[in-house]
């Protein structure tokens, strides 16, 4: 296969290791790597191919010359490839910075972190918002439907241009969660462990009815014309709603407790019906933030992929895969979006299929988010986990 | 206090008993009571007055002589008047029909059984759909600020026009339950009983929340225009997200994965991203239907007084209030919405304040759905308490 970085000077030094190597983690930045010869289309699951592709991915530490120290991280469905350090004159580090770093649970001193966008968003890889290059116009709707099988696909090519036979780890929370286990079933010979983190082999009836209200909310918005607003400007209104809906099943009841009560806010007047209560004014600024950032669009499309993954029963560990990568599941106790429960049944899967699992449901208020801020008891696990695969 | 009962014939015969004996509750119809004098304005606790009001409201079984069987039933945010029989020409009975009957739970053998529509709401009883005598327009924003405590206040009025110096019970689920507990509050020494299912003392931020993103969902429903649609047509897109969301607040994750699992729907071809999942099809069309029988922006309102009602701490029971009525406080093990420990947070008001309590929790799978559907453990609960609250 062949690939070419863009924006990346020097590919050749990558793969053998230093020029990656960042001490303070301070400055990183976006690189892309494109496939765009017709022969190196993606394969969708849909039967669909996809090409030309862009991912958008950032690496921190060195590969070693064995290339045998490689994790990658996969991220949740707003996430996207800058997930630790800083971007040049940026003020917020990567989303997963607390986690990644010199020292920290992905230790960069030890390990060669790759982070990739997936595709069918809308954070520099490919996706409903790039142009379609059969038109010269954004895909929109014309873009293919996407699963989580083939944001792994992506990946893997990614994999391969490092030339990284066998990653130590793949890991992530929520849907990199489900990407995790999805290299688990697509290449089980190419992972050595499996960090699976408040997520489900399986999305439920829940989390798909959650997802069709954001996906209906999106397209109630009448200036989301079909999918085909790019010129017209985008339908700020309905993903704000849908973003909105989100953030409560992000959260626990105990956080909003105890972040909001039933603190009263500063009502606007003369705007009616304006937030009355803190958290229906947290609510509304975070949804009116993230329409900043985020594509309406891959919004339904990313929430589609995650409602069609489905790896229950023995579609996680085929009967004839390899069963030697290891398995660390890790659940919070107030996740109420991807419950312990869910953990529990992927561990019960495992178990079945005679793998090598540890799991553990971390104790925390913070409800789905914790597995973005409660740093600690994750870098606890994982830094014990990612040594012993390391050294086997 | 004057009043009128309109589309009724002879008043005074109700209140002497026969011509509401109903022996096969077939056939039953709405009523209204208006009281339209200034001087009889409602007190709004914003400290707006409102009038001339109409409540639509529905009686089953006699009033006996003494006054003292009368039964005050209190519908949830989108129920109605219509609690019970038929109406004519209609084959869906009235919403807790299960519960109220000859030999049902609250047996219209034995009791009078009144329910009326809230104020605020939009079926039959003033509300922001009504015409506003000052404009001869509908009232739409211009509707003042209703909360839980003047829904109450308006069926005082029509209690007192039955000349029911003290009810022999209020009962209800949810925001039905919550007029219920606030009866004992406003007017401790005319309830001899409560019954509150289902239900809250204090609306909590994580209830706040869907509520805030449901009036979000109707206002940024571009047809909303400030509530002011009367003469356009309504926000129904809106108000059909805002409808979605409270259904998946409704059922429990088991009675999802029991109803739908992971079933999918036959997809309309050229209707993209329609739902291809049962449980968003259900939702979908669950809110289609419900933009049919209901006004958005009675909507607002109503879910605006969810929010407000906080009868927390020693408000439910005032230090100086009558303590003797006594309390039936039920819940559902599934019930996620209004979970069982905001009915045990209730119980221990009610025991601190020393007031006569029962409370049960009752083991169902339709999550806060329960209260209109489980029968049988209702049935014999209440049944009992009406019982012993009767003959005491």
């Amino acid at each position: 296969m062949k690939g070419s970085f863009s924006d990346f000077p020097d590919a050749v030094e990558v793969i053998s290791g230093n020029p990656l190597k960042l001490d303070s983690m301070d400055q990183v930045e976006t690189r892309y790597f494109n496939f765009a010869e017709p022969s190196e289309n993606l394969d969708l699951e849909s039967g669909e191919k996809l090409g030309p592709v862009t991912l958008a991915y950032e690496t921190y530490g060195c590969l070693n010359a064995q290339k045998s120290n490689a994790v990658l991280i996969c991220h949740a469905l707003s996430g996207d490839a800058h997930a630790a350090g800083y971007h040049a004159g940026e003020q917020k580090p990567g989303w997963w910075d607390n986690m990644i770093g010199a020292g920290r649970a992905f230790d960069t001193d030890r390990y060669f972190v790759l982070c990739s966008n997936v595709i069918g968003g809308c954070k520099g890889s490919t996706g409903p918002a790039s142009l379609n290059p059969a038109t010269g116009k954004p895909y929109g709707l014309s873009f293919p439907v996407i699963t989580i099988r083939d944001m792994v696909e992506a990946q893997r090519r990614l994999i391969d241009f490092f030339g990284i036979e066998r990653l130590l780890c793949v890991a992530g929370g929520s849907m990199g969660g489900m990407q995790a286990l999805q290299w688990a079933a697509s290449y089980p010979q190419r992972v050595r462990s499996v960090i699976a983190i408040a997520t489900t082999a399986r999305h439920s009836p829940l989390q798909i009815a959650f997802n069709e209200v954001i996906r209906q909310s999106i397209m109630a918005d009448r200036t989301w014309r079909s999918g085909d607003y790019y010129d017209y400007g985008p339908p700020d209104r309905g993903l704000a709603i849908a973003r909105m809906i989100g953030h409560i099943t992000f959260m626990s009841e105990a956080s909003m407790e105890q972040k909001f009560s039933r603190n009263r806010t500063q009502v606007l007047k003369g705007i009616p019906f304006d937030p009355e209560f803190e958290v229906g004014g947290y609510l509304k600024y975070r949804g009116n933030q993230f329409v900043k950032r985020f594509d309406a669009n891959a919004y339904l499309y990313i929430t589609r992929a995650l409602d069609y993954f489905d790896l229950s029963g023995d579609r996680l560990i085929s009967p004839d895969g390899v069963r030697d990568a290891r398995f660390l599941i890790i659940s919070f106790s107030s996740d109420w979006l991807y419950p312990p429960s869910q953990s529990q049944d992927i561990v019960r899967q495992l178990k079945k299929g005679q793998v090598d699992v540890t799991s553990c449901e971390l104790n925390s208020s913070y409800g789905h988010d914790a597995f973005l801020v409660e740093t600690e008891g994750q870098t606890t696990l994982i830094r014990n986990f990612l040594s012993s695969s390391h050294e086997r």
